[in-house]
């Protein structure tokens, strides 16, 4: 059961939902789980094909816009459907519907070991007569444009003719919700259809952006068995193709849609989406299927964490992971949006959510994917140092809040451009890429030069006060207190940035100094100001409260009022829907983990009794507002020895999307808090971490669980940790051997040979 | 020459900056210094009348809306225009106008102490005809709703008809500029037409705004010598009427525009405004004059200011203070907008501009005026209460930042509604209205709630931290600095709340306590409730760094980065048009007088030595980039003996629009600016003072003056100055014998008796 989501529900709500639970992707396309053979007219639907990165752009509004508040936004675009396949059954040409006549039976899976999605109904329709009707719908691995459809369809009671009717719809728009922040409230219709067309036996829409000037081309071809009559035509907007067959022997038939985009394709796309046609032509959808299932094995292989004996979760977290996989974007336009490709909540942006939470599984996991994110990153590098010199920056890189094409979509700077920290957090993903793949060319041709311009920029907007290095009006990662100075994460992060820039520095020197020169040239570096680098971070103010033995927030935190959680009701929650923002600035009151969070991604810049001191403090006055909370709150409850919250929380996310437990589920998954809970396992009960002392961990099990595995990829090995109650075993599984340490102690690990011991 | 402005330039820029210079008002109603016969297709201007606080509602755009973000504004509107005269000459009707033809000569005067307004010209036609037309246009302070415009045409080398074609036009808009944030944008269109007509002699408008509902009219009666054809007729928007003389004798013709609205004259504007000008028959354009003159009279009589041999800054007080007098609501409707009844910027709205800048002028000068202005803010207390709930606020009442009707029309909160000092601000200008007036019974029905219920705000936001009261993440005046915590100014002016809300309850206890505890039950006010605000007050933080000597804006202000003022190019100012606010945020830089300002008004919460260091400090880092800050400056220069930089920043301001030194004068007058020239003198130059110990003065004069004067009402006497170098002279001209403090020494005033004494 675990290696499938099933729904059969048949609600309008729950039909929503699923849209987004059951979506497929493969990076570059993306498919929300709508039917085929669509609802009834009344029920809300997000139909949704999307391609990552393809964007619009749309003006912001503002009431008063002042310097440097960006004008455009960047938006991903609802594209063309190709999702859409009507049945029509016997002489009377009976509209198959789920909602009409009969369901006698109806099952729906996502198959997360296969990689595609399968719907089996056996239906009456209103006349009497049965079908057994069968959809399995794939987006491939291993040919990113492609999304295939496959249909059987059997009579059960009658014999008569069955007709098809295949569509490719450009007529299409982005979902609009006017009273809900987290999701647009206009700017539906992005697209515009300018070609339509049948040439021999392909189907094909190609439509542009309004002002991002993009195309997209879908190209679709039908594969069937038997001798249908067809009929192919098509309007401005939308290609229609019919088949009637005489419904003797069930029906096999395959739709093939095949989509190109002009960020990926070059100028003609519809020319590039018959070339893949023709290249996939002669294969069946089972040769898919099979295609399919050896890329699953392959990422499975290292991805996969096995909980015994609790199913509910087991299947949360498999179900996490691969919409991770599914999600993310694996060439230079493109990154994990908050939403991933299941919808169109916070308009397909780009935000810290990857480096912090998302990157991390695929470092450990799927290091090559992960250094895709990295370069997509490094690509938007120009943009983000003419956003520095926008803001009043004369030197480095300021990576935007959110965004899709590398510039900034966020119109509210105290928790959007203020949050500084993403530059840091960038910065961060990077030296632990060097840490987890030891790869000095990357650092050379990609690495250095973002950690450099980040370097610079906290060179450029901090300055030395009274011996240390102070960073004023940023926002931390908490958004319940917004323009402070010397957030505690902010300048742990950035001293960590300042020390990896000039660390850097030094690697690429012994490793090729030559090379090292020539990119100090091009950027204008010198050794005075990698020594600048190491001085800031050696002088970094990292604010500590002497009397509660804790790090504040920031430098006038504790000194704020406590917020009066006991009169405020439920109903009030969250605070951000229903309090100005300046009265919850007012307060001490965290939306989510912030020096907690620090702590977690630099435990050794504080002992752990300060540690745990502040996660007892912060963590009674946080509300978990965000999504991206509570998963690094169990992170640190299992570092401080809290086992019991550190399930509670796991427990809290895990499932977070497959149960709707934050009510937004249709408009997308929430894919930060889906990494979030696969380092709640890795980091937080396993206690795995990655430093340029190695890789470490300190493991531990949740008391209801008898049995957890997982594995890693480290340093070109792959290496397989089980732990059960009382003891873990250890095994390389591939590469050569290595050193690494458990509970502090050091063990060696060689191929093949298991290492076990008890838990502490 | 100094009671006269004069401006004979016809050049299209001249023209535009003299719309707003040449405008007249009467605090209700106010009308642009067009010309009536327009000027030509090509030229740019700002065709405007206004009736104080008449306005419509538009909604506010965000890209990211919060809570508590107010989803509309008020904005004042452009309304009926009835300064149209077209004048034609001879039977070729040549049309009159300033652009064509030859001007043999011409002459603009607005006339200071008569209250009106007046062109004079000599005009010669394409074809060779002259003509003589004087126009005289004057808005009454006598009847509120009246605009009239008076004029004689004289034939000077032909006979021939005259014909006049005068109009009263519905179809108008208000002024947009898409790329100056000062103005508005959009929304132009904001009143439609529901009556136009003509009924007997008169000519009628009715216009509704859209979103409000509110309805003004106009209605238009001409008065003539002569016996002119005559045709009256209209359109959909616009009457018009035409008048036909035989030139024989000079022409003698008046228009009488009467204004009246839904705000203050029922609910039949059209029939208010016939009764209206019924009310006006048999009077003439000479009996308005006489009638202006004796108000005029009236009001200069303790208005002016005199300087000697300076008619330059002569000049510009004078217009500065009639200005002020033009432009303040009498009504509990309306108050200053920042503009005035001059013209669109900041779309009409009130600051707390009134009652830190505009406000002293009239409480030491026409205290009934400034009566009024406090009883307009006490009518919108309900919707400060309500703001307040809406901020999250259990008790209390926050006043908007900017406004018309009462409700927030701020869109960026961090220079906008985390400005709480207006609520401060609001209750200081009762405290000093009741010092200087002393006038317990109006305290009684209106300050003491305004006080009250301002205070409980502070209590609200504020809390006790080690042994201070502390209130955190508000913005001081300074706008280059937001939402910060301890601001010296906002808890000075707190502070002074607090105790004016003790202090108040203890003088309503001596003069009427019943009618207290009515009041007090009214709002639930305890006694335990007023001696916790005397508590906060005592209480309150007031920052002091202790190495510079100076009160710190804020609790982390020093700790800033200093701007780099030496890289600075003048280009790049005004800052907040080329920098981030992020960025400006992040440095020690002012817009304008924050502590130096709280010094001015709360002077005896520091030691002079404490000042004039705080003055040093800050005059280092301060732009002035706001209109509001040289005045500030100017006054605390002379307090703490810089007579040069007094004077300095005087003569930057006194003619800041006369001569357009802002570069904007064309949107509107600066009236928050001419209220601060007034107490540049009086409160700077003359150092007078209101406290509870009575009047205080501690005369200085410029070098270079050789006398200047001033009258002051107070408590019922009115009391002229006199300061010449070397000494000066006071008079009681008018009231009951009064003690005042002189360099800190009692001085006797007696009726008629001058006292002499020299300058320190």
């Amino acid at each position: 059961m675990t290696w499938n989501i099933s729904n059969h529900a048949l609600s309008a709500e729950s039909l929503l939902n699923s849209e987004s639970i059951f979506a497929l992707g493969n990076g570059y396309l993306g498919v929300r789980g709508n039917f085929e053979e669509g609802y009834t007219e009344e029920m809300d639907s997000i139909r949704g094909t999307y391609l990552n990165a393809f964007h619009d752009v749309i003006s912001i509004p503002y009431g008063e816009k002042l310097h440097g508040f960006p004008s455009t936004q960047q938006k991903l675009v609802n594209g063309i459907d190709s999702q859409g396949i009507r049945v029509y059954i016997g002489e009377g040409e009976e509209l198959f519907s789920l909602f009409e006549g009969k369901v006698l039976s109806y099952e729906r899976y996502l198959h997360l070991d296969k990689g595609y999605a399968q719907r089996d109904i056996h239906w009456q329709s209103p006349s009497g007569k049965e079908i057994k009707i069968s959809f399995r719908r794939l987006i491939s691995f291993e040919y990113r444009e492609l999304f295939a459809i496959d249909i059987v369809i059997e009579a059960v009671n009658f014999t008569g003719p069955v007709k098809l009717v295949s569509t490719v719809n450009g007529d299409v728009r982005n979902y609009t919700a006017v009273n809900d922040p987290r999701v647009a409230s206009g700017h539906a219709k992005l697209l515009t259809v300018k070609e339509c067309g049948i040439q021999e036996h392909y189907a094909y829409v190609m439509s542009e952006t309004t002002e991002s000037d993009l195309q997209m081309a879908c190209v679709t071809r039908h594969q069937y068995g038997g001798n249908p009559r067809v009929q192919m035509n098509n309007n401005a907007t939308t290609a229609e193709c019919t088949y009637i067959f005489s419904l003797e022997q069930p029906v096999h038939f395959t739709k093939w849609n095949v989509y190109t985009d002009t960020l990926r394709h070059g100028e003609s796309p519809i020319a590039q989406g018959f070339e893949i046609q023709d290249g996939l032509q002669g294969k069946s959808f089972e040769d898919l299927v099979v295609l399919q299932q050896g890329y699953m094995d392959q990422f499975w292989k290292s991805s996969d964490i096995i909980i015994e004996n609790d199913t509910s979760l087991q299947e949360g977290i498999r179900f996490n992971v691969f919409q991770l996989l599914q999600s993310a974007g694996r060439d230079p336009y493109s990154n994990i949006s908050a939403k991933g490709l299941t919808g169109e909540g916070y308009e397909g942006h780009y935000f810290w959510d990857t480096e912090i939470y998302m990157f991390p599984v695929f470092l450990m996991t799927q290091p090559d994917m992960a250094k895709q994110l990295l370069v997509y990153r490094h690509s938007t590098l120009e943009q983000a140092r003419d956003r520095a010199r926008e803001m009043g920056h004369a030197a480095g890189a300021l990576f935007p809040w959110r965004t899709i094409s590398g510039t900034e979509c966020s119109s509210f700077f105290p928790s959007g451009t203020a949050q500084y920290h993403i530059s840091a957090d960038i910065a961060y993903s990077y030296a632990q890429y060097y840490l987890a793949v030891e790869d000095p060319s990357f650092l050379m041709q990609y690495g250095a030069e973002v950690l450099f311009e980040t370097a610079r920029l906290w060179i450029e907007i901090g300055h030395h006060y009274q011996g240390a290095f102070h960073i004023d009006e940023v926002t931390g990662p908490d958004e319940y207190t917004c323009c402070v100075n010397n957030n505690y994460y902010t300048n742990a992060m950035a001293q960590n940035n300042l020390k990896w820039a000039a660390r850097s520095f030094e690697i690429l020197k012994a490793y090729d100094e030559s090379g090292l020169m020539a990119l100090c040239d091009r950027l204008g570096v010198s050794v005075e100001e990698v020594e600048g680098w190491q001085q800031a971070s050696d002088a970094m103010c990292l604010p500590y409260d002497e009397e509660l033995g804790i790090n504040p927030q920031d430098d006038t935190f504790l000194r704020k009022k406590l917020w009066d959680f006991e009169n405020t009701p439920k109903e009030k929650y969250p605070l951000l829907l229903n309090y100005h923002p300046l009265t919850i600035y007012r307060h001490q009151v965290c939306k989510q983990a912030d020096t907690v969070l620090a702590h977690f991604l630099l435990e050794d810049a504080q002992d752990v009794e300060t540690i745990r001191r502040s996660y007892d403090y912060y963590e009674g006055i946080t509300t978990h507002d965000s999504s991206l909370s509570s998963c690094i709150f169990s992170i640190m409850a299992s570092k401080v020895g809290y086992a019991d919250k550190a399930y509670n929380y796991f427990t809290e996310t895990a499932r977070l999307d497959l149960d709707n437990t934050h009510g937004n589920t249709k408009d997308g998954l929430h894919l930060a808090n889906m990494g979030g809970t696969w380092m709640a396992i890795v980091y937080g009960f396993a206690g795995v971490r990655l430093k340029e002392s190695g890789l470490s961990l300190t493991p531990t099990i949740p008391t209801s669980w008898d049995r957890y595995a997982f594995r890693i990829r480290y340093r070109g090995r792959l290496i397989q940790f089980q732990i059960h109650t009382g003891g873990f075993q250890i095994e390389l599984l591939e590469g050569e051997e290595l050193q690494i340490q458990v509970y502090g102690e050091q063990v060696s690990l060689a191929l093949h040979q298991s290492v076990e011991q008890s838990l502490l």
